[in-house]
């Protein structure tokens, strides 16, 4: 188990191409549930979630980044929000929306599907928030896309640890 | 696999109470390593981390929060921050950091270990970043407290997966 986790994390990358076959409901509902199983401060769980296979409003929404094409590739994107009604602290809940983002992306590898986090698409939330028809109450954290991996040849990498670690006391 | 990893995303809990028995120092490492894996808006890699198992500072680091008794009863806390010289965007930063933490709890229950996020700590931050002597250029986003967990019994709830999808378009 312990070795599985950790491979996991490791393994995880961003994919960008996606085949053109559909991501089944149940899937996506399993991707959300990961989500939510994040730690919030509190426990205030200020996540809320938009989920889009719609054909047409994918195509709206890659209007509104420079990573159209990732958009218009995926299968199914998430729109991820936090709640303003349920928000404490700022740098917290962002900091919880990024948890949940990352147990979504590993979820969706660990049912053989892939995603990649598109944070760019920021720049234009209100446009986003538009094209969803949401109200002001819902902040736009992030767009995660989604499809069944076109290839699994991605190539990452981080800097040494070492690099990380500034003081062991 | 898929199943294991969503479980373990499940199951993670907040442990608080911890064993006196010491981490040894490549599960710490380890669990710093799962949380540079983390993505990162253009793979900046911002966070830092400063490893703390020193008894004398971990008890000069419980008076710096409401939740002492666990930071004088865990066995090592990490501290996270963000290098200054580093960051781009104020909430793409903070959200990675989040997500950089939960692979370092994820990483912690897969080694048969355990964790809890603390975020109360920001409010002393300038105490804590003295306390370690850190310069102005590391912004603390959180702390880690890590140990044995002394039991296992955790309970946590979430809202109704339907509470949070908004829509489904």
């Amino acid at each position: 188990m312990a070795n599985k986790i950790i491979k996991a994390i490791h393994e995880r990358r961003s994919r960008r191409e996606f085949t053109d076959k559909a991501i089944a409901g149940d899937d996506l509902q399993e991707i959300v549930r990961a989500g939510i199983w994040a730690p919030s401060g509190l426990n205030n769980q200020p996540w809320r979630f938009v989920i889009i296979t719609d054909a047409k409003i994918r195509e709206e929404l890659s209007a509104t980044t420079h990573y159209s094409h990732i958009v218009l590739g995926a299968q199914a994107l998430i729109a991820v929000f936090l709640d303003s009604e349920v928000v404490y602290d700022p740098v917290k809940d962002q900091q919880s929306a990024g948890a949940c983002i990352q147990n979504m992306l590993l979820a969706a590898e660990a049912l053989s599907l892939g995603g990649v986090w598109l944070g760019q698409i920021l720049k234009k939330k209100e446009q986003v928030c538009q094209i969803l028809d949401m109200s002001d109450r819902y902040e736009l954290a992030a767009v995660v896309a989604l499809g069944h991996p076109a290839h699994y040849d991605q190539k990452s990498n981080r800097k040494d640890l070492n690099h990380f670690i500034l003081k062991t006391l």
